[in-house]
């Protein structure tokens, strides 16, 4: 199965269980189906072949899970009490296509369902409570709502690097750091690799961010989705406005250089084939 | 140790670990020190004694969990473009002492945490995947968020019984039932015992609502803690504007009723001392 299909089959699956209320999944699935990328499911999926697994629909129900939660915290973010965006990745956010309330609901279903979702899966009952530990923590008040909080806090502030390190290495690196540890959680492999999985996804989320604040300064409308230039508007504190351009390039592509290591030296001392993960950490690169 | 206090404890035991935003924290903590009767967590922890369990750590973190996810949809539900309520137990709402987005934020980590705090209980596996499947259901899309959507869309229209029914089974009812639920799964109680425990539960809920739906029409601010005939002016319907005060009295009354024959069938059946659970229903009587 084409793994984007299956992430969305997966969503799909858990929302036509039953009906309360129509009008909420069709809110859910409309910022489910804007577009994303799903690069966070895609990185869970392509470590856990890496460790030779096959993929079941056990592994696609936990990679949904992941993209729910994404997608409900930026519903959230763009709430016009938050960051107040009319659009994302190029369509009406959801609450100006529905309104507020139900944004602040679809919101919160995105973030309550996926524990049941993957509660539900045919993963051994450890697996899925160290999972599910995992993915609490990493999303709320200790890491991407702790993050998001930090962020608000220090809009209008000029930070230093360490404060920003801190507000994206929660608001952005737990939630991206997350599928680099769930693959290995879910496919057993050792404290030590556990570990180096993390650190690696911690450097990807690092980069993530740093991408993010480059395009935000770099892009178009159309290449980015959304309204460009909104951080600096915001007066938020960004990489290159902190460091300048060049040297936001050069942390990006060093961020991204020390993960592919990590998978090149666990390509050495485990069973693991890192060529797709490499591949996806490469195109995360952008053209100076 | 006293179980207001234990529950307490609980709560503030799980974000004492770290902190990434102290306002965050201090926003969360405002509004789970707001007065709550902490009737969710009560029932859970007085059936588990009733089952002859000695309370411990875990009961009270999965007494806490349940807390956390009903303070979480209070915070939400009084914002702006929610029920927009300045009072809540007689002190600010959330949004009112902080602001809006640290409402939004607050209310979020009170969703994402409390999956990391039952899957961190020295309980077995099984007992917490299923406590988890089943928290996570009963506060999502198909339960509370599903009926606050529902109660929302019905606002300003003249529901029937049937259809008020549905917004309350789901609004409120099933954050209600999980406790008795929980404490079934956590005793270990046969499926048969389970269904009994959820049928008490979801008896218990309905009567809750009704009774809420009798007091905004009946109560004074002071009583109330909270703006009364607030359903009134909403144009929302209520038990009491469908069927009077009269009848919403006797639906009161038949409900608890109900529920507390459940209970004592149980102690026929199985080794069970309902008496403080009964007392406990008793309480949720009113004067007519």
């Amino acid at each position: 199965m084409d793994k984007l299909q299956g992430i969305d089959a997966a969503i799909r699956r858990y929302y036509s269980k039953q009906v309360v209320s129509e009008k909420l999944i069709e809110a859910i699935l409309y910022s489910v189906d804007a577009g994303g990328k799903r690069i966070r499911p895609l990185i869970l999926l392509e470590i856990l072949e890496g460790f030779g697994l096959a993929l079941t629909e056990a592994h696609f129900d936990v990679a949904a899970s992941l993209e729910m939660i994404h997608t409900g915290s930026l519903i959230h973010d763009d709430l016009p009490a938050m960051d107040d965006d009319d659009y994302r990745r190029g369509r009406l956010t959801n609450h100006k296509k529905f309104d507020e309330a139900t944004a602040i609901l679809a919101g919160d279903s995105l973030f309550l369902d996926p524990f049941a979702l993957i509660a539900g899966t045919a993963l051994s009952d450890k697996i899925k409570v160290e999972l599910i530990r995992r993915l609490s923590i990493s999303s709320g008040t200790f890491g991407m709502v702790g993050g998001q909080m930090l962020d608000m806090q220090g809009e209008g502030q000029r930070l230093n690097l360490e404060q920003l390190s801190a507000v994206h290495a929660h608001k952005t690196g737990c939630l991206l750091a997350f599928p680099f540890e769930a693959a290995g959680i879910i496919a057993q492999q050792s404290t030590e690799v556990l570990q180096q999985l993390t650190l690696a996804g911690n450097l990807v989320g690092h980069a993530f961010q740093v991408r993010d604040d480059i395009l935000d300064v770099t892009a178009s409308f159309d290449e980015l989705g959304k309204t460009p230039m909104k951080d600096l508007l915001a007066e938020k504190s960004t990489y290159p406005g902190l460091l300048g351009l060049e040297k936001s390039y050069e942390i990006l592509d060093n961020s991204l250089n020390q993960a592919q290591a990590i998978f090149a030296t666990l390509e050495q001392q485990v069973s693991f084939k890192p060529k797709k993960i490499q591949e996806m950490i490469e195109r995360l690169r952008l053209d100076a």
